[in-house]
């Protein structure tokens, strides 16, 4: 397993619901913002990727809520590589509240690799080997 | 101008924000239903144009808040055409409360018309006739 | 286990993101859908128990996304009541494009009956029984 | 008028649509995120106002889109204060592609002041006072 990379947002407005606290779909946003800044602080971009041909669509994601982050809060979030397979590789998140290591949620998901057109890339592809060595 | 086309829709609690109201991001989301529900109910799919190579992005937008819309509000989106101009179109928004008829909201977004490259289409086009003839 | 109740919505150019899909993120918002319309289906509007102080707060949620939904996509959402224990319960859900009925999606959320301090209600409470009937 | 505020941030894949763009009302979000942003760096968080028990609900927003945020471009979001009036005050927002300061969008945002109860704060109060010595 890849060691974590941490990336901190804040809580907005519009991310809170009338219950006062954050919308439970939006950590599946904030998720993404962790997979993307994970593969930036590792020297590709996402986009880097797409223009190569090589997509990553989700295919199964799971969240479990720990303690609800309220507006304004600051949140850390820390995504590493998890299981890689031959055509597919797990994300694995765990968001903090900043101030004081709370935990809020953590979870994962799935992408596949496929091309452009959308068909699974079964052999072995650039992107899956440099997530396999990140991932090691 | 047209007639106004009424499109009904709730308000569900990822629309709401920690003031429990509605956010005011949603009410330009809201205003997108209503100009895509005037097209398909006048036989036009905004899909349709955008096979046709015709893509209306929006200029400019414009929002007046006037009563918070909250949790499980039944809301109707009026929408008509306002002003279509050379190369340019203006829909016009009214959002009520279902139950009583109370204004929420009214406002507009002003869409070019451009090609596929992101061109303006400077002499007619189809969507531009067909939107003339609605708002005429 | 209770029988799925269908309610049906468009994918909207908001819904959807560079990829030219639906966001993933979307699908927890659909699932909120679903279980808010199940349960107006049977009678009881969410809000009726935020007044009566019982709260239904999402401690996990779980998606497996199988075709993508695109603009414009009349999609159904089937929901049912799934698994009810002393103080959880969970939700499953379908999710189907509804011309033709291909999945796209499935998953559940699973929620705590608390009351207004966030605290877990241990015992029995009105909203677990209805629930427990409906799902029976 | 207040100095600009600069603050900088990333469009997600959750912030773009169909077109391969932001999507027009993840804007308002953006100016929600400048005008905090803002309040912050001069010292006070929106939410210190809110138990303090004054309120800004946005009373009325205008954007005007220039150029397309893209996915995974950096953008800065300059806030300042504009207007003071007796029970309102405005913001302005200019949003700008960071790496070459292409201009994005502009715009701006009405907010009343008023207590915990919706009601307008007529007389002076101590954010209006805040804010106005910000501005001048």
């Amino acid at each position: 397993m890849s060691s974590e990379h941490p990336f901190t947002t804040r809580v907005r407005y519009g991310d809170t619901d009338c219950m006062g606290v954050a919308y439970y779909a939006n950590y599946l946003y904030w998720f993404e913002v962790g997979r993307t800044e994970f593969c930036r602080a590792h020297g590709k971009s996402y986009a880097d990727w797409e223009e190569a041909g090589i997509f990553l669509p989700v295919v199964e994601a799971r969240c479990r809520y720990k303690h609800p982050a309220r507006y304004e809060d600051e949140i850390t979030i820390y995504t590493r590589v998890g299981e890689v397979k031959a055509s597919s590789v797990v994300f694995e998140y765990r968001i903090e509240r900043t101030s004081d290591g709370k935990p809020l949620a953590s979870g994962w998901t799935r992408h596949a690799f496929v091309d452009g057109s959308g068909k699974l890339l079964k052999g072995d592809n650039p992107m899956r080997r440099w997530i396999a060595e990140l991932g090691a």
